[in-house]
């Protein structure tokens, strides 16, 4: 619980009206009642400013004459994200190793660490402060686990793979999986040992069941600050510029480098040893054969600009009709040479 | 092992034939062999009706003639899954709460229940009778997991969800995981806590290695008998509907509602915010980008009548012809302008 | 660490230069240094023979003149992946079952296996030696590992399902989840129990999360050599052929059968009950809907030979250009008519 005002001092917003009414939680717009605050931050929701039962609300600009008390701020959005974290994340105590967790004798956890029944931490690793390790996870030898990481329940870091501080692995994620890699040695093939590892930065976000492989020799790197949803595929030797948003189901083929703030939709693909720049928007399931300059906001299979891609969809549908279309013209120019040709 | 005429009462069919012949197994029709029922459900199979050793046949209509013993049931095929079950599928007896498995102090499994070693159980969790938990479950804080279910190894269920009665999650499943929602903030991105649940209600199956994202705020939440097959991703605030069928690597975007009795087929895409009808049947691989209504079968980027799509389709390999062909038509009818004007 | 020498007997390849040069490790030609050996297996890399820091380099040919020890061999790529699992790829020494794995009684571990903590291993199994488990695996009764398997963390094998020798099983990998098969019972859907199970032949790897469904009734089977990737979803009753390469995301639908030395790419979805023949490459997000014969190299969707599929690809955003035209192709045949019946 907090007061709206301690709140706009938390996120460095102004408050107009009361500004000791009290909050206790964060709700939608529709459904807010008393003790809640909302947000709006797409002005199609302007209108539930008068009838909202909200105690308080989000906004930016200048309250629109509402006696409603609100906290203004220039980003909305952000601010309703970091009062929901005030309200309601608060991170647990920590509490140590846990009885039935399985720690290494040479393995370091920090004291400040927590880590659940069920975990093993293998020989060698480390395991900062902070981090919670939640039940079942496994860490291999010699990985490295920073400070306040959040590893939830069965996520699997294999061996010298290194998490940085504020990392965050949701269920069942694999770091560190051997690459894909096979000699073909007559028609059969020959694994080839993926001796790499992988590296996730600070602030990174690991969705669940996604997978990233360790490389096959050097590293496999995803910067800071980028976020993964679930079910995303990662291969060896891919590097991952910082700050970068990959929806569900993406996948990303072997040594290709994706820049810096790039954004894939869900179920994108990305062939191998591509370069793709920085600030590249790559509509839900695009598939990429070619580097990409930065800058760009593409779709399709190629990718295309995402504003022809719209119009070569639209005309996809037409296809039929097109080659009918052509089938005539073809008939009625013949019929006409024969025409003049007789006349 | 049962007679016939006792499996026929189980499912509700008639006999013909020798009612009293013992059925230990069920096996399909070409390699059927004493003891062992089979199935006619496709009328193509009719003629492995004087050719299969099986004891007994399933099948609709009246028998053809056959001195074969029959169970005649208008739905073979529901019949074949009653009596496969029957036959093969007896749960175990409970066996509580098993050594190596570690539940809070809190939580309340019921006597029941069969708990797993290496299951973990969290504080305030409940575990309904008759429910199975194997190996490797993690459930968090306050989930509660009703009655007759079967959790299968390293599915974890994440804090405060809830599973209803008879609900089948496949191993490795994710039920709670983040949404996944940042709010940007510069060129950053600030995680919005996901302070939500997910709901699954009765009769609902989780396939392996799917996610089921928790909502923002509020549920996302699966409803009674949908049946969700392996690696889809369900994301924050999604309602599914009754009854709906949801094929392997689906992926379903934030805060789309989904009716009821619809079935998606393999590696479909839906984006978020959308509102899709009831009876909506979408073909494997195609990507839905609006709202669609009920009863429709669809299929395509974006998609399209089933129908039309299928014409479209074979349309796209004449594409490099048909541009080639509108090449010719505008040279020819240049010459044909030429001629006319010089004529 | 060996000589060239040593290396070059242990590959079947022959030395050039000095034979006595010590190798440690195994390093990119761009990175390499004294002491690693590198390779070049692809000509575009000839030009660095000269400048690499490498203290040998594998290479087909003759050497071109270079003065730097060289480990001549036909397959410089293959001889690299087995020098690099020469000098890293160590297994390490057997150490039975480790304190916190439980092994039912009737389990059958033989004395060179390694069963990690956090395993379950349930009644009826057989584990074969040499074979390791890592933390967290758990094995359904009944089930069979044969010997020098690696199964990684975290992975599922479920009742009765068999892997042969020498197979590697990524973090949690899924084999023997149910089968998606449901018999419709009015609007709702009746679970078939899925009572098959899966065969996992010699020398097959299973990438990380990716699900193999049992049979309905009989066998899912992975035959020798096969490498899958990755997230892919292998359902009820497939058959795969031998040394077939199946990248990440890949979805292939129930009872299809697939040949032998197949590959293919990332994302490619295949529907069910299919027969694709031996040596079918399909490129990335190729979708199969009807049967293949073999040695074919197909594309798009649904798959059409390669080439075309290149051709039609490079033509799809040039359709809104091809409709327009064809509108202006109609418009200047009417006018050409309209002036040849005035005229």
């Amino acid at each position: 619980m907090a007061t709206l005002k301690e709140l706009a001092e938390a996120v460095g917003g102004t408050v107009v009206g009361e500004e000791n009414v009290e909050i206790r939680n964060v709700a939608p717009i529709e459904v807010a009642a008393e003790g809640d605050i909302t947000f709006i931050a797409n002005p199609k929701y302007a209108s539930w400013l008068a009838r909202t039962g909200a105690s308080a609300v989000i906004m930016a600009g200048e309250g629109h004459g509402s006696d409603k008390p609100l906290l203004l701020t220039p980003n909305p959005y952000l601010a309703f994200a970091k009062i929901l974290g005030l309200l309601r994340g608060q991170r647990p105590e920590p509490r140590g190793i846990l009885p039935g967790a399985r720690v290494a004798p040479t393995a370091n956890v920090a004291e400040g660490a927590t880590v659940h029944p069920g975990c093993v931490i293998a020989e060698g690793c480390s395991v900062g402060s902070g981090t919670i390790l939640h039940p079942g996870v496994v860490v291999y030898e010699n990985a490295i686990i920073g400070e306040d990481c959040i590893v939830h329940a069965g996520a699997i870091v294999r061996e010298g793979c290194r998490l940085g501080n504020r990392v965050i692995v949701q269920p069942n994620a694999v770091i560190g999986s051997d690459g894909f890699g096979f000699a073909p040695d007559g028609g059969k093939y020959f694994k080839i040992p993926q001796v790499g590892t992988v590296v996730i930065e600070d602030d990174v976000e690991i969705g669940a069941a996604t997978c990233i492989d360790r490389a096959t020799l050097g590293t496999t790197r995803i910067r800071r600050g980028t976020k993964i949803d679930n079910l995303v595929q990662i291969a060896h030797n891919v590097e991952v510029g910082e700050d970068t948003i990959i929806v569900s189901q993406v996948g990303i083929s072997g040594s290709t480098r994706i820049g810096r703030h790039c954004t894939f939709g869900g179920q994108v693909g990305i062939a191998g040893h591509l370069t793709i720049g920085d600030n590249v928007m790559i509509g839900a399931r695009g598939g990429v054969a070619g580097d990409l300059k930065g800058d760009q906001v593409l779709s399709g299979v190629p990718v295309m600009p995402h504003k022809e891609w719209l119009k070569a969809s639209m005309s996809f549908a037409k296809l039929p009709e097109m080659r009918k279309e052509i089938g005539r013209l073809r008939r009625q120019l013949e019929e006409l040479e024969m025409h003049i040709k007789k006349g």
